[in-house]
């Protein structure tokens, strides 16, 4: 049975945060949006979301409206057999490509277009998008991948040679389906918060059963960052892993000195420092401030900057987002090429965890990364119909067919 | 006398080409079009550019009317005796600076902001650009620039001693105002072109007085670049020289093979030979066809990608373009950039050299900048109110007060 795509559609949905949420050191007033994507076939929606702080969230939609329009009237099916030069020719768009390319607003459109056609592809086989990832078999998984551009790192013969090498021992990784995975918590440290809600937020965090926490830094005044770490290390104790986050705050030489004066407080990375596209000053730091790791990806918007990173061991973390890239098919082909690196992918959760939750089992049982831990920010979960189920600090698996994109339908329709 | 801004608006204008002029590898059918940014003091307007090839103009224009907010109710002095900071601080804008940061659609709108400050600054003062800039003493100009994330390789210290240090030798070379320098003409090998049309093409160059000439490449096959460009050398000879531009459209394995290929027919550089946001690549293929040197810049969207290039020797021409990166600040950041690490910079002209005409005069003379030679695309000369005088292949120095963004009425209002 074919399931033809009749039509394609995007919603503007914004949402306001309370109290200082989701603020850091660049970005002060956020308001946590998704420019979704909606293909209709009549008897499943598929539903695509690309993450944006607010403002120029109807770009982005118009921009996934003017991208998506080669797959009106295709079955989702043939469209999946094929999707990596799919996507390529989506991405050059004879105009659209100029504002880009492979960044900006026409690539977080078509992060929201490809999501969209993943969570349909896996809600008309009813099955969670995980399920069928990890029943994909090399040569389909490789279909929907679009490698070009990095020739030089990572060949459609290494992804095969790859996946295949870790079928073998796919079944000793399985049990993390029904065992579930850590968490980590992103929401005790937000750059507005005072000290004294930081100390409360952390010791609930522990109290939850987080064993990870997330503080932002890059403080005009440095101290305050020393200090608030202070404060989390002496609240959580010593066994408690703290990242520092600094949102691009940094200079080089800031990054360098204020790595040392947060060493003492034990990091467990140092994310961000500096800005996104500083291959080169990344790696500068990643040496200077060795053994300490940096973690960076949210705002790297390509596998070809990714590709960068890896090849000057510029990044100890790879925290690459679906929502920010070119999708689940980019995320893959990220989380590809940080195997062949072997660097840890932990993703920064622009979707709040509803996609990645179910591609971190993917980078773990198929492509054999390390199982870690996924972040997590609950502040949107009433407002998806499946969120993200946590608890004691622990990531269950999502067991209903699709990407768990969906919204409430109070939230769709933006009464809530 | 204060010129304080009364109002900011936008003007999206779109201009259709002719027979295949534009086309190259990838982009096949462009419509030339501008973000304009309109800053309007009741007495002078302020127009700045950005460029694209059309779809998605618009939410450039929207962008540069969000982003330009700032300027509202100021004086146009006062906001240039500061502009760096305050560029700063529109790019670092709460919501939207997440659509890049300093690339796509709001990067684009902030040239377009940048531009028509600059425009507005250069007809209060009733003079052409290039002699408001050369005119700025080292601090005044150094006001004007973010150099934020470049501190590991280029300090404002730095700029006020690159500039003090070519004071004593400015007037050897300001002959050029008067004497004007060559433009290369990009008109000869659109992509699309047949190859009797190349031919005719690029004798009627030579004969209008060019010594330089661009083909575009990136064929399907491969034969038909090097069949191209042979044609061209044995058309005009040894002593013209032959660019030729691949518009991102190889691999880097690719690339070294055509380079390889194309050897014979000598060219001045390798333009844009695979994807802009790969330094590393592009450090590999400098390494591999040594002494071809590679161009680009044509699409490398910020001064911090530019310094990774600059670092790892991966460019032999900087081809900055101020309606790409944040306008004439950053492109004046970037040419600083560039004369510190000893590489010269030859423009891509989105403006259609309309801007650039005055801003190598500054990178010559102010800066100690080689001269060289600036791209000329004749094609949107008539839809200009001042365009850019060419004549034998030589630029010849504008005299009218601004930037030479205007456009003439019929174009302003898209009724040509």
């Amino acid at each position: 049975m074919t399931v033809s795509i009749q039509s394609v559609s995007s919603r503007d949905l914004r949402f306001e945060l309370e109290g200082g949420a989701g603020s850091d050191a660049i970005h002060s007033e956020p308001q946590y949006s998704y420019a979704v994507t909606c293909l209709d076939t009549g008897k499943h929606q598929g539903t695509g979301l690309a993450f944006t702080l607010g403002g120029g969230n109807d770009w982005v939609c118009a921009a996934a409206e003017a991208l998506a329009q080669p797959l009106v009237g295709r079955d989702i099916e043939e469209i999946m057999a094929d999707f990596g030069p799919l996507m390529r020719k989506m991405a050059d768009h004879h105009q659209l490509r100029w504002l880009g390319p492979h960044k900006g607003v026409i690539h977080l459109a078509l992060a929201s277009v490809t999501n969209a056609c993943f969570d349909l592809w896996a809600k008309s086989r009813g099955v969670p998008l995980w399920r069928l990832l990890l029943d994909l078999s090399p040569e389909a998984l490789l279909a929907t991948l679009d490698l070009s551009y990095l020739e030089d790192a990572l060949t459609a013969e290494d992804v095969l040679t790859l996946l295949r090498g870790q079928e073998p021992t796919r079944g000793e990784r399985e049990g993390v389906i029904e065992r579930g995975y850590p968490g980590y918590d992103t929401s005790v440290g937000w750059f507005h918060y005072p000290d004294e809600e930081v100390r409360r937020r952390a010791g609930e965090a522990v109290a939850a059963g987080f064993d990870a926490l997330k503080l932002k830094v890059g403080s005009i005044e440095p101290e305050r960052d020393v200090r608030r770490a202070a404060l989390i290390r002496d609240t959580v104790g010593d066994d408690v892993r703290l990242m520092v986050d600094v949102n691009q705050q940094w200079t080089v030489p800031q990054a360098i000195d204020m790595c040392q004066r947060l060493a003492p407080m034990n990091p467990f990375w140092v994310e961000e420092p500096t800005h996104p596209d500083d291959v080169i000053g990344h790696r500068t730091l990643a040496q200077a401030i060795s053994p300490i790791p940096l973690a960076l990806g949210e705002h790297v918007p390509n596998r070809v900057l990714f590709k960068n990173y890896l090849q000057e061991k510029a990044a100890g973390f790879i925290q690459v987002d679906c929502v920010r890239v070119a999708g689940i098919s980019e995320f893959l082909t990220v989380s590809l090429l940080a195997r062949k690196f072997d660097i840890p992918v932990v993703p920064h959760v622009g979707d709040m965890g509803q996609i990645h939750q179910h591609l971190v089992l993917v980078n773990h049982i198929a492509m054999g990364h390390p199982e870690i831990f996924l972040e997590y920010i609950p502040h949107l979960r009433q407002h998806f119909r499946h969120p993200a189920e946590v608890s004691d600090g622990v990531y269950h698996t999502p067991q209903e067919p699709g990407a768990s994109s969906d919204f409430t339908d109070a939230a769709w329709n933006q009464t809530q």
